[in-house]
């Protein structure tokens, strides 16, 4: 059996996308896999992600997640360049685990996001995937993948919104919504 | 903020179905939830979750995985009839479970599956969905999720498959396909 590391996107206007990508680290960290997420947008991984992340980790310590942009919210005056300036620096952290032997699994969670806004260039997205040694899975997650993303993966999903609770006027739950 | 079970699904042809119920599971149990899986397709949990899910279960024991299927491919004299009764042992267990203030969350895994194959009547599904405590969320997986189904529910997520590494000639992957 070969290891190929793969170019996996979950993108779409509905749900499931970072859930689905909670399932694989949590699935690879099962199979021994060592797995490292990286959060572009503050506050998209919640207490109960990350409280469950701390157990498994605190059973065998090969899972980790750092956040580093800011949050949805955060607008105004010098704003963008304060996204752009924390963006980058996850940026440049994901280029140096990529190069080393320490992960087998990189979540870029909503990269997609921090694509869309101009902050990351499509070179940045090609060193990212050309530079990862050969074995290593890269996810990126985040509504609106850019084509030159989904060109570049091996297994793109699109999650589709069929229908959604706030639609029959159900407020947001704990354990599904955050 | 109220507390209202939901009936979610997860359908379509693409990738990310049980993996975004995984990712829901661990999430909901980092949470305080109490998080109870049943597998209507034996097998469709393999090594990586269930090592993850004993693991979490370790740390505090509030997610439980329970088999009753068949696997998929099991056929020929008699598979029909085994299928059934072993689909009808979990809907049971299912029904039983729901109506005590066991769980918060309970997960029916492939059973669009089991109910495509009409192992499973609109009757039983009403029953589930009516017998639930008003607070337990109840997640649905699978391929064609019957429009029943479809109908009775508050979030329906369909993974849509936009492009699948098999179509590159890529072989399945540890911590990926399985």
């Amino acid at each position: 059996m070969e290891t190929k590391g793969l170019v996996i996107v979950h993108t779409g206007e509905g749900k499931g996308k970072t859930t689905a990508a909670l399932g694989m680290a949590v699935r690879a960290w099962g199979n021994g896999m060592r797995v490292l997420i990286l959060q572009f947008i503050k506050g998209s991984w919640k207490y109960g992600e990350l409280a469950a992340i701390k157990a498994l980790s605190s059973v065998r310590p090969c899972i980790e997640i750092r956040q580093g942009g800011l949050g949805f919210s955060q607008r105004g005056a010098g704003a963008e360049d304060e996204h752009r300036s924390a963006v980058h620096a996850l940026l440049q952290t994901a280029m140096d685990e990529l190069c080393e032997n320490t992960w087998d699994m990189i979540i870029l969670d909503e990269f997609n996001y921090a694509y869309s806004f101009g902050f990351i260039s499509l070179d940045d997205l090609e060193m990212l995937i050309s530079k990862r040694l050969e074995r290593t899975h890269l996810i990126f997650t985040g509504r609106n993948a850019p084509q030159e993303l989904i060109d570049r993966a091996d297994l793109v999903t699109e999650m589709r919104l069929v229908k959604h609770p706030f639609q029959k006027g159900i407020k947001a739950q704990k354990g599904i919504e955050f």
